[in-house]
């Protein structure tokens, strides 16, 4: 059962496979994990529901935020064990005059207290870590991830955090495009919309990376040798 | 009535405007049109239903395309009349070493037939108009789109053409990202799942874009001054 | 005279005007300023002659970065009198992993005290202008630079600062290829070699921007109407 | 001797390393070569001194080309033999509407006859070769080069060709910017003025590149793994 099986129509996926899309790529010998914009501005400072997180941070996705917290915990884990690198793209705080087109779609989003900056504990960047702020959908506009990718010689992107929709779409397509091969953990990913996120996923998998289970994924990293 | 109003349920809608999303940009004064990938690969040598399409090119979209096909004509007119730019990004043919991570997710995509790589002839270029070959989804990609965008001192995109879920999306993502004011009309652009088309077009009008019917934009169009 | 009259031969400069290079692409209508790494880590925090001052910050210009800043200071009380934008691309602090290829080149680079990193009095930024941290040559790479420019829908870039064959010369040749008109004042850039800076302003002239005094320069934009 | 050591003087490069600038790179595991604008347009259809040769295209260098294109043979034959990848990126043909700041700066190049867009027999393409058509000075600008090189999964670019403070200089700043390590070859680059050649190598060999002799480099390649 995939996670886009109630919102994409049976039909709809036999149009996918009859024309010939949603293959895999595999995974390559040389994985980076990228944890994207998990602060307590996406997540709440504790789990709450969603109408009730946004009081605290419009930009929180509520308890499916913290469902996902665990799935990253576990992948983050395997990539501290095999001494793997893990990068953080995240949300830099807004300054008045940098808004542009963000500040009129979405004009809540320039004004969110300090603390919702902060990496949530459970996943924090340890010494080591790159560190990567942003202030556009994709974690690699107007980044250096690209210079730090290549600098690590690094073949596969392993893309968790928020929002599916969002940040995590646009980053997953930017790496397929550079030629990353890009993996896509289903349940540590979140967003605001349960349908939109099914259906991002879908979009994803049948264009631009493999879409799994943390469990499976972890499965599939597990023999990979760890980095020299 | 909006063109996710089926899929994506009042509950969600309501996340997004308690969190603030969804403002609209508005256009400009420059605006300049994409045409992004309307060639036969795409829509079919004529209508057809999407699974006899198929046959003919494995990337064809049906007859969504053929619908959507008409509004574009309606919005290139206007341009035309305008003496706004048009800019036509557009799949180039695949060259056997050129594949990375696309061949490997829709193998199929390599080997189309070289008149699916024509301009439908409804829609297709004239003298003076800008061509951009592209092999990635966003129409920004490893093009010079955004180069001639500053030449052309265009701050407004209208964006048409296929498939919704995919180089419309990350055309417009990247349009966003640029600080270009984007406008979609929903009925100008087209893709293979109605379900996805509808997702994309609410995740574009809730973060990216102002999305509207081609008759709406039309309306606000048409007051601007031509250019000098 | 042009400033690289004692550096390249007549042969040499007859042979680029055979050739047909070195028209001037004059100025548009919208120019925005940008001064470039103007920070105590590349004018010492106060006058001294080169070896000496390499002493305080090993990336210090010495002398001649003191002279470009009065031109600097000339150029930016213009733009302040117009209202028009002032933009910031300036180092930011290195941190341990974050070397890549520059911690290889210029080891020294990556160990400079933190007022090193403080921008010049004299020049210093006020509320409202726009800083864009950078960690590569261009002002464009890995910045959004671009998505500035295009929201301030800036036609024309005068470019100041430092070294005029490092960041000034990157930033030059990627606003050249993105299409905004360039114009180099070539007593505002400074370097810390005399013959360098001379040809890489004969290469910026010939190729992608116009040079001329701070004065030619300042007679040029005067007559240019204020940002409405 | 250093190609740079008559035009630049002993205490401006003494300057360079009192800083601390011009450390080695070194070379990876995985080299590129890239062979940038040999074609006909700049090396003339045969050898022939600079002033005769710009009759024939403007964009011509000359004599110093052919020298080049022998030590550009010398690296090709050694990336054949290791089967190491090559790629071109080249000059594509002029648009009328394409020209932008380029039109504006040097109008001749515009207009250059068919022939003069071919590759030079001695160097050309062959068979599994990527083909980059490029219309700005760096090689990675509107192009998918990086893309190209993640997928190859090289470390290590051996830059050649033509202009070295033009093509040649942007692309290897872009390329360090991505941290890859960069060799320029320096009798295996060349440019229509000699004193221009020598700056811009001593610049790209204090801050960006390792520059040496083919010879030299080659018995720096030769000893790595031809690829599995």
């Amino acid at each position: 059962m995939k996670p886009w099986d109630n919102v994409i129509s049976e039909g709809e996926q036999q149009a996918y496979r009859a024309a010939g899309f949603g293959k895999p790529s595999g995974v390559g010998q040389r994985p980076a994990l990228l944890i994207i914009d998990v602060q307590y501005r996406t997540v709440g400072t504790r789990p709450m529901p969603f109408f009730e997180a946004i009081k605290e941070f419009p930009t929180s996705c509520g308890e499916v935020a913290w469902d996902a917290l665990g799935h990253i915990q576990e992948l983050l884990a395997l990539f501290r064990q095999k001494g793997w690198p893990v990068l953080y793209p995240h949300v830099a705080p807004k300054v008045r005059n940098e808004g542009g087109r963000l500040a009129e779609k979405i004009p809540g989003i320039m004004n969110i207290a300090a603390i919702g900056y902060e990496f949530v504990e459970q996943i924090k960047p340890q010494d080591g870590d790159i560190l990567l702020p942003k202030k556009h959908p994709s974690a690699f506009f107007a980044t250096a991830l690209a210079s730090h990718l290549i600098d690590l010689q690094a073949d596969t992107l392993v893309v968790t955090g928020c929002s599916t929709s969002g940040c995590v779409r646009s980053s997953v397509v930017d790496a397929f495009s550079l030629n990353f091969k890009v993996a896509v953990p289903h349940d540590a990913v979140y967003d605001r919309s349960s349908t939109s996120h099914a259906v991002n996923l879908f979009d994803m998998s049948e264009k631009y990376a493999d879409v799994s289970s943390t469990k499976e994924l972890i499965s599939v990293l597990q023999p990979i040798g760890s980095k020299a």
